[in-house]
């Protein structure tokens, strides 16, 4: 079978925490909404066609006649039927538990350039931003980072703590890039402090599974999604 | 084996979707953070103890040898273990996505008090509070229950479509309650645009397996965690 993932074309987003699985995994899947012909009323249109189970917001994942909707829980079904993830019930709770850690600071780090509404333009919240953004580097970077670093527990381990990686380890290389794209600054001056994380963040980048990815341009660059590059939110 | 749910004493938060599960599923557990002789340090302790899978934040729960945090994972697993969801890996995964999607919203509600920082106090940023309110009044609210009221597409019917509860639907029913104490004014302004949403607010409220709970004072009210009455941000 294969997969259908939809998600907003030109940006990563949060669909990329899937497409990251699924080009590891070796899945087979098509970005409908990247095909010719198609734009974002295509997208709209089809999220909001009668089916059993209706996504709130993209990224959803259809898989034959399911549908499912929210990153952590496509996730979760992929690295169940394909092996992304640990055999065991308490692996895979821990897994879905870390995973939707990454997605509370996901979103904590999409506010920082859109703290007041996600619909209206950045230029009409800047100062607001500015006061979110600072307290997002001081406070809520470390507090993450301090979590995922004493998690992996040492530079050559997966999150997860077994031999392999799993879809989280994908996440968490997808975090770290993101935030080294958003707060250059700040994840230079704080990077020491995060051997571990750092690590996992090389890994990933060299994994073998990935390469074929990397190198075929299907991995958007960052740029109007979740993590963006403004420098006046950003500091050492 | 009794459960050991630990989340911060004196408000309902994200707890109290876990405390709904448990007590509507007629499972013993002990709310460790309310024993006499504990306190916020306490948790803390514990919370920051060395364990196998530390959780990154309240709630967490202690089941055995087992520590799950983030509270949609929670739920998760209680769902599996004790029946409070469907028995299909699709039904699982459909009440794991609404929850999620619940989350979000209950992640947005308590942003709109404290749209800059969870660690500064509310008379800090009242200005951004007031504007983010009025986003989430006007946009956020109707397009979440808009959702939920067309997931439900009836007044008689649960989320995940069976004939009995799941615990996706006790989620709901606290969500909408906290929307109203938090929200009056807008949500008397909405509600009739939402029949099936608030039948299950009402199903939910006299289910008899809550009674007990809800007669035991247990149930704490709402005061200074995610929903919270600042007049100022409410409006028709």
């Amino acid at each position: 079978m294969t997969y259908d993932l939809w998600y907003w074309n030109g940006i990563p987003g949060r669909g990329e925490f899937v497409r990251l699985a699924l080009e590891a995994g070796g899945i087979p899947y098509r970005e409908r909404a990247r095909e010719p012909g198609t734009d974002e009323t295509t997208l709209i249109e089809d999220m909001q066609s009668a089916r059993k189970h209706p996504p709130f917001a993209p990224p959803y994942l259809v898989a034959g006649k399911m549908t499912l909707g929210q990153t952590a829980n496509i996730l979760l079904y992929l690295g169940e039927k394909h092996g992304l993830a640990p055999d065991s019930l308490e692996g895979r709770l821990w897994v879905n538990q870390l995973q939707l850690t990454i997605a509370d600071m996901v979103a904590e780090a999409h506010d920082t350039h859109h703290p007041i509404s996600a619909s209206e333009y950045y230029e009409d919240q800047m100062e607001e931003a500015a006061r979110r953004a600072r307290v997002f580097r001081e406070e809520r970077i470390p507090k993450f980072l301090d979590y995922f670093e004493r998690v992996l527990g040492g530079p050559d381990r997966w999150l997860a703590g077994g031999k392999d990686w799993t879809y989280v380890d994908l996440s968490l290389f997808h975090l770290v890039d993101g935030l080294l794209y958003a707060f250059p600054k700040r994840m230079g001056t704080i990077a020491a402090h995060y051997p571990n994380v750092f690590a996992l963040h090389e890994r990933v980048t060299a994994l073998p599974a990935l390469q074929a990815y990397f190198a075929s341009g299907r991995r958007l660059p960052f740029g109007e999604g979740v993590f963006r590059q403004y420098r006046e939110l950003d500091a050492a």
